[in-house]
């Protein structure tokens, strides 16, 4: 878009009134959450620099709703025992909160949920969209594309090769990184991996992660590896079939939380101490799952309300009509160092 | 609805200007995401053939959004702990997934988060909306009460004297009368009770169920019951207190099952064997609780899937513009027998 410099536009008008652009487009716009004194100054300038709001730029922002919808297109079922997602809900709600803002939580359990989801994020009942469609196979994020609505995606690299998404991550390879290289440094040799689900990206880049870090071949990472659900159950199995076939591990790399407790009964059922005979790293650090076994369990600490924050900073920039540049954001991990490794 | 052959429809004015129905629509009804070019072309076919919108359908076309808001005014940790929030989502999200209906699902964590809410569901977003609000003090159903909405409670008596309401609640009184009866029946003598937080109805129902099956005197019944706020940290502590005054209890009612579970480790922590020295109901029957203590336990089977679809059948009836007297609905519990008494 090119701009006719001979007009004042909003950002003039922020600046002569000593306002923030958003406050200013508020004020214009006539939305609350803007001092009544704020509003006069604006207002002030507005008319001192002749500023007249373009049509159709005026008609996106009066039709604010306050509404963000947090999607999370997952089966229902992984979404409601799942902690990750509980702490992804408890964040975006606090954050929205914080500003005034109504979270409206929707679910996508399979694609016939999606025509419907498509449909109301399409009809002007949102000014945004958080989205949690971490699934490679999931259908979501193309059905998404052609809305001109705000979102940012959490995690994942939705659609493979859908480009300018907004995108906030873990450091999903760094974090397994941090888990073996400590297995390692405890002496240890035979270092095994219970992964999630390898059609999800977090699942597929912790797998990665191990097996670069090792730098083990394809062969021998097949060999020392097993698929698990992200469950604690499919953690349980999983690391029973590792065992069965690799008797004389030392080490399990468990690529979350909820399985690296299904690993540890697992481990202890089959005679084996944790961690003097295998020791254990889980991914995650939830709060209340991780300190709670016995023993607890040294793990990867990833932030989900930091990456509830940050996308919250990308999607009200796109609301308020700032366009960033479309990027995957790939926040730090850290090793939390308990009993279990 | 009888359709005047004569006059032409949406779908001719679609069809005329080479869109379509959806497009057609969004353009007569001003909303957003409909390129100039289509709501020009689609203005024009409008007026070629004369298309005039019948009002009363043309309300209930811009009116409807096939949305239905899940209102749960709860302390968020409450919601995302609490395993009947868990299967109220679940329930009210397949039900309304099954009708190709989207659900809204909303938090109301304080008061401050009532005017947007109140704002939102009364911006025309939503069809209608299923509240689950069960503090006596809680403000929202006072605020909801001027909105034309079609609104359903579950559970609870919200604001005491409010009238008018449609409400799906269970039978919490006789629930609890089931719970003593069988106690009684095992020739239990000193029966107390773990209430629920007594600002809500259905905990209030159950002590009063628990007082009168047994006909205790308002002393007494204050001597034998400790109020617990249906978590299994609450439920543990008060059967400690309980314990404590009344050391020779030989079984007590509690008022759920997560604080059931605590009243069970806080029994057997003190040397008593359950059910040998005390036997213990709970209330619930929550899938994957009730089960899973050890001994498991005799509980309240109540059904929330089944609150959701009288509730949802009620909401369907007002969406649809009958109006269905005004009343209080109550579900039919039942006693499931295990080995805690």
């Amino acid at each position: 878009m090119i701009r006719d410099e001979a007009r004042p536009t909003l950002e003039d008008v922020a600046a002569h009134a000593g306002v923030s652009r958003s406050t200013a487009s508020r004020a214009l716009n006539e939305e609350s959450y803007v001092s009544a004194r704020s509003r006069e100054k604006v207002l002030n300038s507005a008319r001192e620099l002749g500023y007249s709001p373009n049509q159709a730029a005026r008609s996106l922002v009066t039709r604010r709703t306050n509404a963000v919808a947090l999607v999370l297109s997952e089966p229902e079922t992984k979404v409601l025992e799942d902690p990750y997602f509980a702490e992804i809900v408890r964040g975006a709600f606090r954050e929205l909160s914080a500003l005034g803002s109504q979270m409206l939580m929707m679910l996508v359990d399979s694609k016939e949920d999606i025509p419907g989801t498509v449909r109301f994020l399409d009809g002007g009942h949102v000014d945004g969209a958080l989205i949690f469609a971490s699934h490679q196979a999931d259908q979501l994020p193309a059905a998404l594309r052609s809305l001109r609505l705000p979102m940012v995606f959490g995690g994942g690299r939705p659609g493979g090769t859908i480009r300018g998404l907004h995108l906030v991550d873990f450091d999903n390879t760094g974090g397994a990184k941090l888990a073996v290289e400590h297995l390692q440094s405890l002496g240890r040799k035979r270092i095994g991996t219970v992964s999630g689900p390898l059609d999800q990206r977090s699942a597929v880049d912790r797998r990665i992660g191990w097996q670069q870090t090792l730098g083990l071949s394809e062969r021998t990472a097949a060999r020392l590896s097993e698929e698990g659900d992200f469950t604690p159950e499919g953690g349980e199995q999983a690391m029973r079939r590792l065992l069965t076939r690799v008797p004389n591990l030392d080490a399990v790399f468990v690529a979350n939380d909820p399985m690296a407790a299904g690993a540890l009964r697992a481990l202890q059922n089959a005679g084996r101490r944790v961690p003097e005979d295998v020791a254990l790293v889980g991914f995650d650090d939830h709060p209340g799952l991780a300190e709670a076994t016995n023993p607890p369990l040294t793990t990867v600490h990833q932030d989900p309300r930091e990456q509830i924050r940050q996308m919250m900073a990308t999607l009200h920039q796109l609301i308020d009509g700032d366009a960033p540049a479309p990027r995957r954001r790939v926040l730090p991990v850290r090793l939390v160092r308990r009993a279990s490794a």
